[in-house]
């Protein structure tokens, strides 16, 4: 990184001014001023609306769009990988060979895909406010538990709706967000992984690039194509650079308001152990994908994942670890207490930086433990159904406000959707995972610890792990399902080998969870609204909130990058592919790509930079054009985009997308995906219901700077389980890190 | 960690004295006023020069000292378990299964097995400074090798000599070392690996603790027992609690004297990264050990030095990131940056700081493409071969100073012991290893990167690997023994595949190395010298220099610790062995030891703590109490010992060791090991040559504070390629950190 860079970058974090382009922006509070001045660009409410509501959000952690009125979905081929995995066999491997019905009849429903559409915003922070005033501790805790679920409950009238409190600016604003649910999706069209994943771990948050990470779906009601009058046009034509561009998506989390304690946190403990924790999992299911072809594609979603996560977590310390970064950030928030100092009036919140800095040495007191007894097994699927069923039975029990967050009434279907999904498991894998977690369990705290003790006794992780997957029915859904329905009177009569195991290990697990809520979440909850409280006050609410995993409008433009010197541009071409091209995975191209060679226009735009300001669950996302059609599909940023997550770095920060041109001359000339082709094309003929075109824009290659503004306050750090499910597999490419990134 | 206790390290190490029993002194500078005053203990000198010439040093990183007047050498087992390896086949592992050798014929040559006795201290400071006065840049390295080079030839004056250059204090003083080589080193005794690492890699670095780590050795001279005036005496009898004891040993290498900037690039730079290695590494070998058991036989002593490198530099690395330890490193170099900016006298000084922070950035900038590319292949022996023989032919024709240093005259003997060791290699394990660091050099650099095109082309690491090792013969020493002595004209005409791997992979390493050297290494020797130089002046030369990988005497007691308020006891019994006992491994006692458990005294001590300041290179060391004998075996330290590394903390810091009572119960009970019982018995009963008694010391159970004193300055933080054999494989247990630690 180039130490003129950041002094830019450390005067940007001092004046609190948004950068050029920065932004994740709510859809009830867009940046449409700005546009204006530094566009030239006007919409009508409609134009908005519409892109509100035929942009999509997939429950694991991804972005998608309608792009025709019969329900077709684009996303990214890693956003619908588990899907294509879950319907291939030992028979017919999908991942592999890719996916296409030619009909209709041919489109094939995925055992657990849901995908949300953004209905409704509510401002509901009167009510919450009112209801958690003047509490502190648990009772907060309980009255905040109690108020969320209500209002959640209220809000979910039906089975077809979602409802999620969304927390923005960290307590500064309780938002309620209502979500149509489609449940029943299906495959149209997915190409082999290895041009979808083209250069593999290798090219991941790399560019140039030449991926065809798409896939398209169908959303059904009734058994019938759901008719979906919002959806987005298709562009045919080549974008050009400076180009004005919308993204429309899911950003999962971002830290940007974190203080210079709980980013220290982040650089010295959180981020080395997951990075040693990630490079030996990496490592072991390498080994383990090398033992035969069933094991490799077996293991294939989890190693993309975790080779995924270790490139982002290595990019996110690597930005912590820059010292001008880390300086700027510091001085940053001296200026911010220097204020605070200054005036009587604010002399109050002077004491909430020492605060967070107490709360975190007893965050870096208690991770390990929390981490090792009650975070732990998060690899293991099995062990994830053991501990929601049977603490979901427990839980039930309770009064809803003195539960463990996750199993509040709102949040039961989650956890029912979560064990009745029927994806296929792997016991061989499963095995060698659990065990693996139970290694790292032993190897974290000490074969002398209470906790490994009571796991293992005198036994050895890896019998431990054999028998416990051979003995449990859990597997299978229908037991699972039983077990739920049957509650607390099935679990306590239950020999099932796992749900017995997970009751040994629940005391441990829930005795570090209170120390942790109550002395390191809970009050950094606090304190973080207290320091929310003080910018808003000093800054003003101008700005926007870190990213949540709910929908944000970022703008932007189509713009390549200086790198060591050497220009990039902001596309590439379909020859670069070829070119790239070797005979070993992870550049080795299907056969049908090789065919079609002579076939393709070499100088069709395969892949584009822009300029967005996006993250992890913006995978899937669509590039709009100022007329609102796509121009591209966001499935990654460069590497010098993973510091995003504490700041916005326009110079460098990029997103990498697929262009839309590239992806119509795979369908033709790769595929003869005629039937999706043409209805791309007729939907791009009609106008949609509700999108009226805006005005053409004036582009704007070199916008002025933007006007300073300031930004508002946000110090999530700790992990907020009311939102988050029992993970059940190592953070999916794009984490749901709404939920507080980072992990203790 | 406690708050409280940092807060009195802030206070020492803003005072600069020294802790109680701190530090690791030279022979010809040992600390016995304090020795006086604080344990009221004299000796005569005979009595150190006794102690000097009793203990040795193991060529590959570790420490021994002779036993018996006939050659015999205790050492850890884990510091012969390479020779151990070496003797044992397919049909007999004695690394499993033990070794004992009833008769003396039957005791077996180690093939690769060097012991060096300390004879000779010069102090050449004098001759060093005027052969580099003045001189800056590459004048300055060049003039510096030439001196050191005559040096260190003209004292090694037969081929039965190995002198080295030590550098103590950065440049403070040059001395040169004077070692006795003994190279017939013979097998005696060695346990089985599973009690000799009972606990494996889960108990290592822990306390309480069970392990027999202990092997014995004997020198041959003429093919007969060397005949060895200087050796330890046993004790028979128990120590007590606050005891005190010496500890002769050759700690590896300490980082006490980086400045707060050095520091966190080893924090936030170096040790990430190592561990992310490491982490990956050691799952790579598990899973290639459960293959089978010929690979698990051939990869566990890589293994083992994997996982422990691991383990301390994730120790090293906690200490770091604990905040108060380094706010007190900072706060330390703040005061004395205060007093040079207090006094016209030093200004002249004030730059050296922010000059070390400049050679940092530089140092941050490029040490990713110096580690790929120069510093890769370390766990490749074949490559390392393949560059040694290169490297040698090429530099061997240039003038003796504007060599690599590694290669300069003086050094050639060693790079000639590298390349005709006899140890065996094991193909499919190579195999493995150069595919690993073809993919980390690919990942680290990216594909695009002209290193990485060189060495793969369109080609694999897992193919190239394969290709590479099946094809070259360097794997046969009479192969390399050839080409070495062809020099440049025989590596010209050589098709070997592997060398002409190197070949290629040649100019490529240059060229980052003349980088990394111009720009970091010289400067910061430069720079490291100037603020040695400011500190001789401001605070004296009254303190130990950081660890050389020489022998120093540390002086300490018997003594347990409190750990999270639990008293942990000095003494481990033999009893506690069998309690800890599994039926698995890393708690498996082999059956001999299971048969014998009526017969042991179990009360009998088996391991044993106490407060040395130890490091990493001490491991083999004798615990001798104050009559000069044996009463443990250094093999480890506790986990709070690894921050030693950075500064040593009196109240946890403890040195590990199995007590000598352990071993003789062992030798009688388990192994009926009576002719080397008889030895050790006969050797203390006569009265050792030049070993007369010294006077009795009063116990000091809390000996009263040491007096204030300061600590004079030591920067080393790049590496000396001049100390350092090109590396053959990932960092021994007890890593030769001399040549300076961090690695970049």
């Amino acid at each position: 990184m180039h130490s003129k860079r950041w002094v830019v970058l450390g005067l940007a974090l001092l004046n609190c001014f948004v950068w050029a382009d920065e932004g994740m922006w709510t859809f009830d509070a867009l940046p449409k001023a700005t546009l204006k001045e530094t566009y030239g660009f006007e919409a009508p409410p409609t134009f908005w609306e519409h892109m509100q509501l035929a942009s999509l959000r997939i429950a694991g952690g991804c972005s998608a769009s309608f792009v025709s009125p019969q329900g077709l979905v684009m996303t990214n081929h890693h956003c619908a990988v588990e899907c294509v995995e879950h319907l291939s066999s030992r028979s017919m491997d999908y991942v592999k060979n890719g996916f296409w019905a030619p009909k209709a009849t041919q489109e094939k429903r995925c055992p657990d895909m849901e995908l949300n559409q953004l209905i409704e915003i509510t401002d509901v922070t009167q009510s919450v406010k009112e209801a958690t005033l003047n509490l502190y501790g648990l009772a907060f805790k309980h009255a905040l538990n109690e108020v969320v679920s209500t209002l959640k409950k209220d809000c979910q009238s039906s089975p077809q709706l979602r409802c999620e409190m969304v927390n923005l600016y960290r307590g500064g604003f309780y938002h309620l967000y209502k979500y149509q649910k489609y449940s029943d999706v299906r495959l149209v069209f997915a190409p082999e992984a290895a041009v979808a994943f083209f250069g593999g771990d290798l090219d991941n948050f790399s560019f140039p690039r030449y991926d065809l990470d798409v896939s398209f779906l169908r959303v059904y009601a009734e058994n019938k194509p759901l008719a979906s009058p919002h959806y987005f046009k298709w562009s045919f034509s080549e974008p050009q650079e400076g180009d004005l561009a919308f993204v429309s998506g899911n950003p999962g989390g971002t830290s940007r308001l974190l203080t210079a304690a709980q980013l220290r946190y982040v650089r010295d403990h959180a981020w080395p152990r997951r990075i040693a924790r990630l490079s030996e999992l990496r490592a072991m299911l390498k080994a383990y994908s090398e033992r035969g072809p069933e094991e490799k594609r077996t293991a294939a979603t989890l190693l993309f994942s975790v080779e995924n996560s270790l490139k982002v977590i290595r990019g996110r310390h690597a930005a912590l670890a820059d010292r001008n970064f880390f300086s700027a950030k510091a001085a940053a928030e001296r200026a911010l207490q220097d204020k605070v100092n200054a005036s009587a009036e604010w002399k109050d919140y002077a004491s909430v930086w020492t605060s967070i800095e107490n709360i975190v040495a007893k965050q870096t007191r208690h991770a390990p433990e929390y981490l090792a007894v009650e975070d732990a097994f998060r690899a293991s699927t099995l062990f994830g159904f053991a501990r929601a069923l049977l603490r979901a039975a427990e839980e039930r029990e309770k009064p809803n406000a003195s539960r463990l967050s996750e199993y509040s009434d709102a949040n039961l279907p989650n956890i029912e959707t979560l064990l009745t999904h029927k994806a296929p498991l792997y016991p061989k894998l499963e095995t060698a995972l659990l065990r693996f977690e139970l290694e790292k369990i032993r190897e974290a705290l000490g074969v002398d610890h209470p906790f490994v003790k009571t796991l293992l006794g005198k036994d050895t992780p890896a019998r431990v792990a054999a028998r416990l997957v051979s003995k449990t029915q859990l597997a299978d859904v229908k037991v699972r399902k039983k077990l739920w329905e049957g509650g607390a009177q099935a679990i306590a009569q239950s020999k099932d080998a796992m749900l017995l195991f997970a009751k040994l290990a629940d005391p441990h697990g829930r005795a570090i969870r209170k120390i942790w809520e109550t002395e390191v979440e809970t009050p950094a909850t606090k304190e973080g609204e207290r320091l929310a409280q003080l910018r808003f006050q000093l800054l003003g609410a101008s700005l926007y909130p870190d990213a949540t995993f709910t929908l944000r409008l970022s703008y932007g433009q189509v713009k390549g990058y200086e790198e060591n010197g050497r220009p990039i541009p902001p596309l590439t071409r379909m020859g670069g592919l070829f070119e790239r091209a070797t005979d070993f995975e992870p550049f080795l191209l299907p056969a049908r790509w090789k065919k079609a060679k002579a076939r393709l226009n070499l100088n069709i735009p395969l892949n584009m930079v822009t300029t967005h300001d996006i993250i992890g669950g913006n995978s899937g996302s669509p590039i709009l054009n100022a007329q609102g059609e796509v121009i591209g599909l966001v499935f990654d940023g460069n590497i010098q985009s993973l510091g995003g997550d504490y700041v916005f770095d326009a110079q460098l920060n990029r997103t990498v997308a697929v262009q839309a041109m590239g992806i119509v001359e795979a369908l033709d000339k790769v595929y003869g995906a005629e039937r999706l082709l043409t209805e791309l094309r007729e939907a791009s003929k009609t106008t949609p219901a509700a999108a009226p075109m805006p005005p053409p824009a004036p582009k704007a290659a070199q916008p002025p700077p933007p006007p300073p503004a300031e930004m508002p306050a946000q110090t999530q750090e700790t992990s907020n389980p009311a939102t988050q499910p029992p993970p059940l597999k190592e953070g999916a490419k794009p984490a749901p890190a709404a939920a507080g990134p980072p992990a203790p």
